[in-house]
């Protein structure tokens, strides 16, 4: 029994192994069937996610676990209760996992200092989103036959992006020549950066990459104020025709469409991972279930 | 694997099969226990319904697959994705199948062309919803003992209703002696009907029928606009005590009560088959599953 | 097939089966496993609760029951459907048990009059609250070996207070000495109580019983008009670490911190049954269902 919370918690070994898993449930349903039977999973959403609390459902229900979602509008929260309080509640209904996304970032490590239930981070703020960084580890590895040192370009609001800091512990442990591109506001100070590089302008953010990654504006969150409008931002560091890299893109979704992507190049580009990202997001998520709660 | 989105892809014979189906799942529960072992639906529903939705994953649950509901108010569309990014991705999680309803008429339609997954149309704006049609059909063939040539009359705000144009698809295949009734201003115009009869009087609505259906004034939709008031509407187009035919009684649900029909009736009348519908529903609706997934 | 509406309606031999059967239940998985198989449960709340939904869904899962949660946030209600035809309705779909939470008093007795389908209520207005009536008595029997002539002392919004209600009941099966104690404006009536006697401060109400029973200040519901400000009720009516009673502490969630409460004795005190209360209640609701539904 293991929380999962931050990449910066797993050794090389760990994510490879996951990675691996991933895989060979993806080639064979038959690794995973029933791993979970009798289990039951809560998932605990603050902030809302269609994508990732049905990715984690559909994972834990094809492997044989009971699922409950708790909506967090509906919850006692409304009664007054502190989130703290729901939750160790909920611990002492012992449930086998708690699946929870929560808009404050470091609110998992908080809560796993008072309860042995596994508790699996689905986002937290702006810092982590594991199970994204693991399936995206997985499309990669899938795409090019290895993550070690990895050329990998992250452009949009990487200040706000729990998706980029999952990267950056990534790359660290497989020497990725990680750099980012995006709009001054949204890029991080120089002081946080190690050896990730700031790309000058987006011609030199798209060439000789394995991987471009875009991140979504999130309209729902800050980014809103950081950039003029839309439009601009789909002009200067959005990917379209006449812009398109030879390199892999890849998107955590949702995409806005026509602000980092172009329609066209989100419905034809035969380089995009998106659709295998989210597809590889059930097994990835198989695999962290199998670490945690087996 | 197909879809299924409107009576109008159907043969008589699908229709014949999909409620004598349905009616040997109502007698033998062995005959559907475990057939959707291993499958896990999608719900997702752009508007509301308790009855449809329940019913759908009541026969799913009974038959042993797994079920998801998406409701459209967390999903990611708050987030600016459109509704075909939300299903397209989520079908890269590989459902076996989803259950849509949706406000635009069409759309199960227009989604049905860029997946594989079966798409089971729960309702679609004002133009379809064949599963409660099957129901329907359930009802009237278990009651009659046939479905080929009734005489049935739809009162009502036809214009908008799906359940009515589902029924029109109905009547051709079963070539029966289709009539509608209500105020002028729910009424389709002539061109739109072929050999389909306006009532002149409730009177003759109401007279040597086999079923008279009544639709739903739907006060969250368009209906408000094309009546003066309710107790108008009761008035000259509901059913009570005074004028109740000799013919069975259907309603798709739920009930205005004492505005389509009085409450006495609603709750007393001995050839009232609401009910039965509802119960009939869980059937027709395994009656599809099986023979879109199996 | 039973409903399960009221202590008052149980013997004290029912009540004794149902303590002791969730005992075994939480020792022994092997004793619950499997009795639910094929069964599909209902569960609709007119008032939200994460805790209490969530022990019921968590219970019937674990008995190997399938689940469906209606929030009647998204139900027919918005379509003008009335709560009774929306049951009643359900109910033509055959579910093996609905699971009821309605802001009305005795609104499930209703209800059971017009369904064979069980009827379990998770609360009723200010009326009953059986299910935590059960979880107190198990945790008060575990504790104590014994619910025949306990000591209790129950302190808040009496007058509102379902839980208060239903430890009534509880309080003339098993000859409690049982006291009640609050703000005037949240005590009842002389006439109401028979054996029940009213505490003069809150040292007496403390001193001398086995269990002290907290009751939740409810913001939400019609407390706040009653006391003069939360802080006054903290000061004259809240147990902390100056006025902590010999006795064990009980509430049945969730606690508002430093109102009835004072969070270092919510955290620490080695007496607190709260934790313990939430733990009994899975097993109280499996005990439930086995007495309803098997």
């Amino acid at each position: 029994m293991r929380h999962f919370i931050s990449i910066k918690d797993l050794s090389k070994e760990e994510v490879e192994f996951l990675v691996k898993r991933a895989l060979e449930f993806k080639q064979n349903s038959q690794a995973y069937k029933g791993k979970l039977k009798d289990k039951t999973i809560i998932s605990i959403f603050f902030e809302n996610s269609t994508r990732t609390r049905t990715s984690f459902e559909i994972a834990a229900k094809r492997m044989g676990a009971s699922f409950i979602n708790i909506d967090h509008n509906q919850s006692s929260i409304k009664k007054g209760e502190t989130d703290y309080d729901t939750i160790i509640n909920l611990s002492a209904m012992m449930p086998d996992a708690f699946i929870v996304r929560h808009y404050h970032s470091g609110y998992p490590y908080f809560l796993s200092r008072f309860t042995d239930i596994p508790i699996i981070n689905a986002g937290d703020g702006t810092a982590n989103h594991p199970s994204q960084a693991i399936l995206d580890a997985v499309t990669m590895f899938e795409t090019k036959g290895k993550l070690e040192g990895l050329k990998v370009c992250i452009i949009g609001d990487i200040t706000n992006s729990r998706v980029a800091k999952s990267h950056l512990w990534m790359s660290k442990l497989f020497n990725w020549e990680l750099s980012f591109y995006g709009p001054r506001t949204m890029l991080p100070d120089e002081r946080w950066l190690d050896n990730i590089k700031i790309e000058k302008n987006l011609k030199d953010a798209l060439s000789d990459k394995d991987f471009v990654m875009l991140l979504r504006i999130q309209l729902e969150r800050e980014s809103g104020n950081n950039i003029p409008s839309l439009k601009e931002y789909a002009k200067f560091f959005g990917i379209n025709s006449l812009n398109v890299p030879d390199s892999y893109i890849m998107h955590p979704g949702p995409v806005n469409r026509n602000v980092e992507l172009a329609s066209e190049i989100l419905d034809n580009f035969n380089k995009s991972l998106i659709t295998k990202q989210v597809e590889n997001g059930v097994f990835a998520r198989m695999a962290i279930y199998e670490f945690c709660l087996v």
